[in-house]
């Protein structure tokens, strides 16, 4: 098996980090917090398909003492990736050596690039996680559902990169940590196919305090989703990755299908966390004005969610402004 | 002066029928709570511009009550106006005679012609009220900024009424109670004017949980209120109403100066009341259609807005669904 060094041992970064090596792969956890609880206490993941627990997990505290490894395992918020691209560019050449990979598994589209530059041109895969999982206390992650993650190959100017003998190995090690892995040929066909869930489902999650369960539940909800998920797919063809036809459909189905879930944002947003606007909402916007394509609807969200993210960052003027006066009307210009 | 009757005594209809009656009209008031109160305490006007009292207000508790008047001013919510309307098509004949007038003092757009019908056909004036005022107690209503009413005649086909008689008759009446009154000759456009304002911020204050001023100071959200405005300009230019092309900037520079507001859905939402979101945008959004442009950023508030109202009235699925489960990432389908 290779070599993983997991940085961003959040919940997304500890399952799959704690099933390699409990299938017996070496892998470093980069914690920044709670070093001596997991020393101490060691790695958990409880799971419906089985509890796992590394009673002595390798644990690096900063990157200079994570060691060598074959594949970087990226699981941080796309939020941090400025302080996490400035580490990488100083440890590449240390950690990685001639073949080592970056594996990003994070939200989004289009940070690849910048990843790749930042490990001096080596390899960069994308990971896109379908996993429901969640962070209980320091060393201790709950698995709640599905798990499987979709890689796939960064190649220079976004072209589709086909299936590398670099995923191949990682799906094999997956394999043998009993996590189905999914090989895909082109990376950005890949992320526009994730965006098309995340683009609605996350933003509204937030914007209107709702579970999946809520937003399907009512017509006018559902009908936004799928023009938000219509827009999607039209900046996806816009980019030269035409998705299915069927795939609103089968996404609403899918979500109509399942149990009330939070989304990773409105996780971030009840816990202060910053929010994934820029990766998730503001660089697919970007994209489709590239491609000559409108996303309106997209557009609303951006700007709700930027809004709340700098509410919740303390940056909005909720604190400063006097309390608002109450007006039966509005004024006139 | 002529003789007026309220119907719906809030904050608006209050603001108006004192200021009518202190300054010598006959007013009527029809209450559906607090009448005891309001007979034993008498109706208060409080404002920066002096206060008012009425000792011994005309009364009515139900509309078999009224007695027959000039000018049926009704500023109930538009939320209302079913059972508004039901009321008047049975007591039109009685309370308005020959020439009563119906003056329709509420938000939104295109509620005129029901009100025509209700009542037989006789004139319909539609008021825009720009005011800031709020109910504070039975009986006591605060007036805090602006105050004044334009006036616009209904006409069938909704064609522009020019200036009527009847409007000046209520504009002299509100000069003499020291309120301006300005006269529109076209409904419609006035309606499309005032939802230039309307539309994007009584939405977004309430999906946002924000005040003007917080609106106002963040650049996401002024741009999306820019978007929201031009797609409303858009639709009226469609429907033959074009608005002046400095109108946008004009709203836009006027609320940054205002004192923060909380809008009149904001406070409908915080009370628990259901949201005009009918006559505020569906009806905007189907003339837009019929006319044959799109908004689909009023389209995206709409749909918000519409889930925020089945949840603040109860029949959201939130109280019935289980906990949701947290996520931490999106299942694919």
């Amino acid at each position: 098996m290779l070599r993983y060094a997991v940085v961003g041992a959040g919940a997304v970064g500890c399952f799959y980090g704690i099933r390699l090596a409990a299938a017996g792969a070496d892998v470093q956890f980069l914690l920044r917090h709670d070093v001596d609880v997991v020393r101490a206490m060691g790695l958990t993941l409880t799971s419906p398909e089985g509890d796992l627990h590394l009673a002595v997990p390798r644990i690096a505290a900063s990157w200079a003492q994570l060691e060598p490894c074959d594949v970087l395992l990226v699981a941080t918020k796309a939020t941090a990736n400025a302080r996490v691209l400035a580490e990488l560019a100083g440890q590449a050449d240390r950690l990685l050596g001639v073949d080592g990979t970056v594996l990003l598994v994070q939200n989004g589209i289009g940070c690849e690039p910048a990843f790749a530059q930042a490990a001096g041109g080596r390899a960069v895969l994308g990971g896109l996680a379908f996993l429901c999982a969640q962070r209980r206390s320091p060393g201790v992650v709950a698995h709640l559902d599905f798990g499987a993650l979709t890689l796939a190959a960064h190649a220079p100017g976004e072209r589709p990169a086909g299936v590398t003998d670099r995923m191949r190995s990682v799906q094999a090690d997956l394999a043998l940590a009993s996590t189905p892995a999914l090989l895909d040929d082109d990376l950005v066909r890949a992320r526009w196919r994730k965006l098309m869930w995340n683009v609605p489902f996350n933003p509204l999650s937030v914007i209107l305090d709702a579970s999946t369960a809520e937003l399907m539940a009512d017509p006018a909800t559902v009908a936004l989703v799928g023009r938000v998920m219509a827009e999607v797919a039209g900046a996806a063809a816009a980019e030269g990755r035409p998705l299915p036809d069927a795939l609103v459909a089968d996404l609403l189905a899918a979500t109509a299908r399942m149990a009330p879930y939070e989304t990773s944002m409105k996780l971030d947003a009840d816990a202060g966390r910053p929010l994934e606007v820029e990766v998730m909402l503001a660089e697919p916007l970007r994209r489709a004005e590239r491609a000559g394509v409108a996303m309106p609807t997209v557009a609303a969200l951006h700007d709700q969610l930027a809004f709340l993210d700098r509410r919740i960052a303390g940056r909005g003027v909720r604190s400063q402004s006097p309390p608002p006066r109450l007006c039966a009307d509005a004024p006139d210009a």
